[in-house]
């Protein structure tokens, strides 16, 4: 990995009104894809168990034209709050982190007060930062409730996959990795310190290896022939895309123990975005954490951008693995521009 | 205006390490476009003299096909950090509220980053609130510098007129209005309380009203066909836009004073957006802001979303009527369904 980029030190979280975990919840749209539903619309040159076999995945889920994103972030949102007993007008503020919402403007997060019947006219914004958006939205929540709020409420998740399904010609590199879901996240306001560390980062040396165009830069005298490839994810460059993940695991794993003081062996478990099956091992490999410690949804899932690291975190909940004051290191890599990571207790 | 939406309470700062605005910077793009080009180009019924009257817009910039957002966001940021004379690598935390960008993901903080040869891997994001975006990010910008940060640089604005030079059939109401602009802010850590209080509300039964689809709502089956009209504000109902930033302000205005103990007679410039003169003008009536304690740029600029509000300051600050230590409250309100402000001493 080129490193033109210094990464910043780690600053401690100079806060004390303290927030922690509440609840989480899970939105997926209905239909199951699997490999061979994949083969068999696209007429593609593999057999699933190839796919299986190379990236992992069995099957994810794909939005539908009647599923919206603000309708799977409501199934989420629902969820989460349920579990947690509180009502969505006692929450505080909304934050959606999202790849591609149902509009550009409002924000989706606007949208999902009025799906959810919210009476209060709650500040609610969106954020885009790939994969990685959810730690910054974590990190987010923890400073407005340091600053003053109760329940801050967030988002992460895409349906990405949805335009994959109406177009008839879908880059083979990709049309297997993406699927649509939605995690939910309640943080409240805590007597007790939970979260520990916070460390995020960037490297615009990457900015150009993994893009969605998608914007203005498409934008052209001969536009009116608009290629639909704009709304899709081009991989200038996967085996960089597959290092820089792995290597800011470990860089973001060393500030966040360095701040916490903290050895690896102290964690008992560690959650990251996993685009595939490999990436997540090699994370696993490069920070030195047992596969036990850990778990990828990638295999159900595909990639959810930044859902994939709250899905993990909500089904180790739902499990049982994971129980209260268990000790965590959340991670999540975008894009191979943008990445970061927490430490917290359960 | 339809209140089925309750606004929140105004909640008080808890902040005890303080934050202020160190310094503003302006990026446009070099084309100015007079109301003549565009009923020239687009052959419109009009007269530009009819056009100025009726909106109180000249001319405006919009980008050409070689400036990207990203550019003038880098001029923008340039002329902030050079008037702070503060590096970019001292910055701890990049925001940008824009609508679209040059590019969905990565997000355009990251390209500003790159643009601007920064050596360290500022942590950095991009949000999407509308018009009010820039609120939020001032809102982000004093929590991060109460939990431990230095520097956060924030910008606002857009290229989304850019899309409209490109089209052969833009909507005829609202051509005149876009313009292209971008505005930047460092706020840094300060001894002296400066913020005093923040505001922001949503209204989810506005959702609807004024939106950008150039989401995944529009994904058909006849998708094929993409409707170039994707890209463009639809406005649904502009008389309820109108109403609802004039309503809006004073609520905004209403919750600050209460917040603050002040009165509207203290303020000693109100900052707004200014999406038409009419507009402007309607919030000073609403609130009780004489003219001269306030100011709009919409003749030159028009409507530069999330730009508007800044680039009223700053041009206030570079004129000399904005003198530190003066009471600014400065606000902001997006597409019908987002709104706030705050109260500061410059």
């Amino acid at each position: 990995m080129d490193r033109e980029v210094k990464f910043p030190e780690i600053r401690p979280l100079e806060i004390d009104r303290y927030a922690r975990i509440i609840s989480t919840g899970v939105g997926l749209p209905k239909d199951v894809v699997t490999n061979q539903d994949i083969i068999d619309q696209y007429k593609i040159m593999a057999t699933a168990r190839a796919v299986e076999y190379s990236l992992g995945i069995k099957e994810r889920r794909w939005s539908s034209v009647d599923e919206k994103l603000v309708d799977i972030m409501a199934a989420a949102a629902s969820q989460c709050l349920e579990r947690a007993e509180v009502d969505i007008d006692k929450v505080d503020r909304v934050i959606c982190t999202k790849l591609f919402g149902d509009y550009v403007i409002p924000a989706s997060s606007i949208g999902l007060l009025k799906k959810l019947g919210a009476k209060k006219g709650i500040p609610s914004f969106d954020i885009y930062a790939a994969c990685s958006g959810f730690i910054h939205a974590m990190d987010l929540a923890i400073r407005y409730i340091a600053s003053g709020d109760d329940y801050i409420l967030i988002l992460g998740g895409a349906v990405s996959a949805k335009a994959t399904r109406y177009w008839n010609d879908p880059d083979p590199k990709t049309v297997f990795l993406n699927g649509d879901g939605v995690a939910a996240m309640l943080i409240g306001h805590s007597e007790v310190k939970s979260f520990l560390a916070s460390y995020l980062l960037t490297n615009h040396s990457m900015y150009d290896i993994a893009k969605i165009t998608f914007g203005t830069s498409f934008v052209r005298e001969e536009m009116k022939d608009l290629d639909p490839s704009v709304f899709f994810m081009r991989i200038a460059d996967g085996n960089l895309l597959f290092k820089s993940a792995v290597a800011y695991s470990k860089i973001v794993a060393d500030k966040l123990l360095f701040e916490t003081g903290l050895k690896i062996d102290d964690i008992d478990f560690f959650i990251t975005s996993d685009q595939t099956t490999k990436m997540w091992e090699a994370q696993l490999k490069e920070i030195g954490i047992p596969k036990e410690k850990s778990q990828s949804l990638f295999y159900k899932h595909g990639n959810t951008v930044s859902a994939m690291s709250p899905l993990n975190l909500d089904d180790l909940i739902v499990s049982g693995r994971l129980k209260r004051g268990d000790l965590v290191m959340m991670q999540a890599h975008g894009a191979g521009a943008s990445s970061g990571g927490m430490i917290f207790r359960y």
